[in-house]
């Protein structure tokens, strides 16, 4: 691993046991809090990606909307959010999808993609794939493709990489941890 | 207004009667979708703080995040986060304030903002001010002070910007729109 990386790793505090038992929580607020690390993160992302023919970037709801919106603005792209129920003003498409326990609902405005966008989405953990695999669904519904998403952690025990391939979608994360 | 804050105002989509009857939404999500008009908000409000002795940037859940982050990172400063309850990790102190109906409660890290600290605050929007009395309220508590606060949108007929005066705040609002 790279300077860089090992600093955007060590700038991620793990909490034991958060939201609950067994759980190791990644908690990027640490990260954002040294200036250098967060930098690098957005760096790394733009220069993976400024050559890639995207034409928007996506930001979900909400620590994806700190890490998108420095991204996008340096790929000088448009920012588009994805957010949760009734946080959007104009006319929205929804998606629902599945949590551990019952489900929840992602909103994008219809006027926010159009046919042909092709679409970076933005996140800062990946872990089931299951919130970004909404988010694919509402901008494919829209008639923009996804063909990259980017994560500043990965969590490769929950096979969020598969199953964001099964959808044709390449997942970029920056670090990764074991477990959940 | 020059040349900039026109495109920025102009980027803003209103919404009548949204949430509710009698209420225009400043809409800023169609600012996002504008490069050069997301990338102008944030050069003009980091031109105006790079030489005021700044430590910290604070940004508000979730659209202060949008703008907070980009002008963290520009300003070369750690960027904090003040959210609603049960989202940060680590130890937090909490603040509820008053909504018009009901209340609310903002809460941050208690290691986020240390003595001496002089923070920025950044959000979306500047109504009656009471979200960012509530941040002030945080910070002060942890030792820092708030002498500014900056904004994309003011509603001035809500005297958000006379709240904050009196608590010895100066705030900057890019673009002012009539009405609530």
């Amino acid at each position: 691993m790279n300077q860089k990386l090992e600093l955007i790793k060590s700038s991620i505090k793990s909490i034991p046991n958060y939201p609950k038992e067994g759980i190791i929580f990644r908690d990027i607020t640490s990260l954002l809090e040294v200036p250098e690390a967060f930098q690098a993160t957005v760096d790394i992302i733009v220069e993976q990606f400024k050559n890639k023919g995207i034409t928007k970037v996506v930001g979900t709801e909400s620590r994806g909307f700190i890490f998108g919106a420095p991204i996008a603005l340096a790929l000088e792209l448009p920012f588009v959010l994805v957010r949760k129920p009734n946080k959007l003003p104009r006319e929205v498409l929804s998606q629902s999808y599945e949590l551990e326990y019952g489900q929840d609902t992602l909103e994008i405005h219809t006027d926010a993609i159009v046919e042909g966008d092709n679409v970076l989405i933005i996140d800062d953990l990946l872990a089931t794939g299951g919130t970004v695999e909404a988010t694919v669904k509402l901008i494919n519904k829209l008639g923009g493709k996804v063909e990259h998403a980017a994560f500043v952690i990965g969590l490769p025990a929950l096979n969020g990489v598969e199953r964001l391939e099964k959808m044709g979608v390449t997942s970029t994360t920056l670090v990764d941890f074991d477990g959940h």
